[in-house]
């Protein structure tokens, strides 16, 4: 593939209008529905060379000087295909070109995955964000964005049903995940959006054929689930764009209300609470000793168990938790 | 197809214990999940003499002694199959042989498809709760209970995430619906079950032929879609029932929460919210001035200018009601 990127306009105001107003649309997505300021930031971009990456760092490298934050360029070779080591001069060169600092790692994802007994789609995921994460403290930088758009959020919550999330993880990935600094810019972009965006800068982005292989669960869920849902309901991405917003605020709404949640909850705190908010302050006392997911079954018996007074009950959480009704109310500890 | 009837269990005393208790979880699961206490109390029963139906007669029947209610059977002819007039007769033969009273209507389905211009399965939902409200009515009895169980229950979700349902209705359908008074007594239960119940019953069913028409959104859910998911996560239904239940909890709590929304939402009460119970109260004093969903982006659009104070913007919802930014909030009327 021939990768000269001399066409690509240098700068937010050389776009055709149409465009500079979608990174502008992108820039006002990150503060008002993400809540993040850029200026003075420094932002680590994962790029894979796909399309959706190619268009994240253009639109970053874009709004950039105007909003006056730094991009550095993170690649990593999952050494997987024999592309691999293409792509990855390819997003170096290309960086280049925008004078961004690029950071190219390798790291054999299948060795990862065997040694883990885990699948390769999430040794590579795991690769990738232990990558990010360590670029992003090793070079100071405040933020880690990634490429994931609409598309990737339908696929997400569809994913995220099947396999039984409850409200309001149902409502799909997070736009900006405070633990690990990362945001999202596209998420309520189609990537139709972002092809015709690259297309239009003139730049001939790397394919990743991992896409067709529909071994794995996603691309079973892209190839063969989401046609039928997109025959059904040609908006369906717009609707799951409308979802995650919900779903954001009520994730908002509840961590607010939860903020009293301790490891151990009064029976003044409980006889106040509604039943839906004595489970999520209950479920925020165990997310908050550590990791391991609480069973929404046992959170229920728990409840019940408050409700009959039943001093001395003591509920097993995974993740070796413990919840223990008391005299005074539910107590939580954890043996580490 | 040969009706005798003479081989099922009187009573529930004479059921196999596992089918006896099979009878008291529905018990259980009318009482405690849906709040409903059945005690002398009069219940009209849906049968269309599916598996579905059959088994809810069934159940309730056996109930019915125990709990101290009465049953009546009601069955509507869509007058769309040969075997209408059959399953009609069968339905009324079962009710006879369990000295239930049978009420059967007809109606020409798709006579009425046509005259409002809508889908033949819309119309026969219409036909069919049309003629339960007016037994109940005309019956003088308090509830309709209807057959849905976990498999509808799980197409229903996944019809409505398709269709852009918001939270907590994307949880699928009521199990009490307090406006019709209809209950749902089987809807944390697998048909497989329903059908091992009938079975056992040696009731030999009436076959709805209209289910293996895949030209319906249902039918195609279920016969295109719903392999695909339960071939991601064999659990998926039970995965349903846990979001129902969560779903059922948080649709009361914010009922309790918005029980201050009113034609007038005052700025003092606004200030005090969350933009999650915002946008929740908004809802409420819309859906409290009569048919016609909100959108949610007008609904969101609404509260940005609550918050820039734009009084005198109006915002126009669906059923022709407005919403008005005043001085001291935002005024919500209808034309009617």
């Amino acid at each position: 593939m021939k990768a000269t990127f001399d066409d690509i306009p240098p700068s937010l105001q050389d776009l055709l209008p149409k465009w500079a107003h979608f990174c502008l649309y992108v820039e006002r997505f990150i503060s008002r529905e993400l809540g993040v300021t850029l200026e003075g930031k420094r932002l680590v971009v994962g790029v894979s060379g796909g399309v959706d990456s190619t268009a994240l760092l253009l639109a970053l490298h874009y709004l950039s000087s105007r909003n006056n934050f730094e991009v550095t360029t993170v690649h990593l070779n999952h050494e997987l295909r024999d592309s691999a080591a293409h792509d990855a001069a390819w997003v170096d060169k290309l960086s280049s070109h925008l004078k961004v600092p690029c950071i190219v790692k390798s790291e054999n994802v299948s060795r990862l995955a065997q040694e883990n007994s885990i699948g390769i789609e999430e040794a590579g995921r795991l690769a990738r964000y232990t990558l990010f994460e360590n670029v992003r403290t090793s070079e100071g930088a405040n933020y880690v964005a990634l490429g994931h758009h609409l598309d990737d959020l339908s696929e997400d919550v569809l994913m995220r049903l099947i396999r039984g999330t409850g409200w309001p993880g149902l409502s799909g990935m997070t736009g900006y995940d405070p633990k690990r600094q990362i945001i999202r810019p596209f998420l309520t972009l189609p990537k139709s959006t972002l092809i015709a965006f690259v297309k239009y800068l003139t730049i001939s982005w790397c394919e990743d054929e991992t896409n067709q292989d529909t071994s794995w669960t996603r691309n079973r869920v892209r190839n063969n689930l989401m046609p039928l849902v997109l025959n059904e309901n040609p908006n369906f991405r717009e609707s799951v764009a409308r979802l995650w917003k919900i779903g954001q605020i009520e994730q908002d709404y509840w961590t607010v209300k939860t903020s009293e949640a301790d490891q151990e909850l009064s029976n003044d705190l409980l006889k106040d609470s509604h039943l839906a908010l004595r489970l999520r302050l209950y479920k925020r006392s165990l997310d908050d000793l550590g990791p391991g997911q609480a069973l929404a079954h046992t959170l229920f018996k728990l409840d019940e168990a408050w409700i009959e007074k039943k001093t001395g009950a003591v509920f097993q959480f995974p993740g070796e938790k413990t919840a223990t009704i008391t005299h005074s109310g539910v107590l939580f500890s954890t043996k580490h």
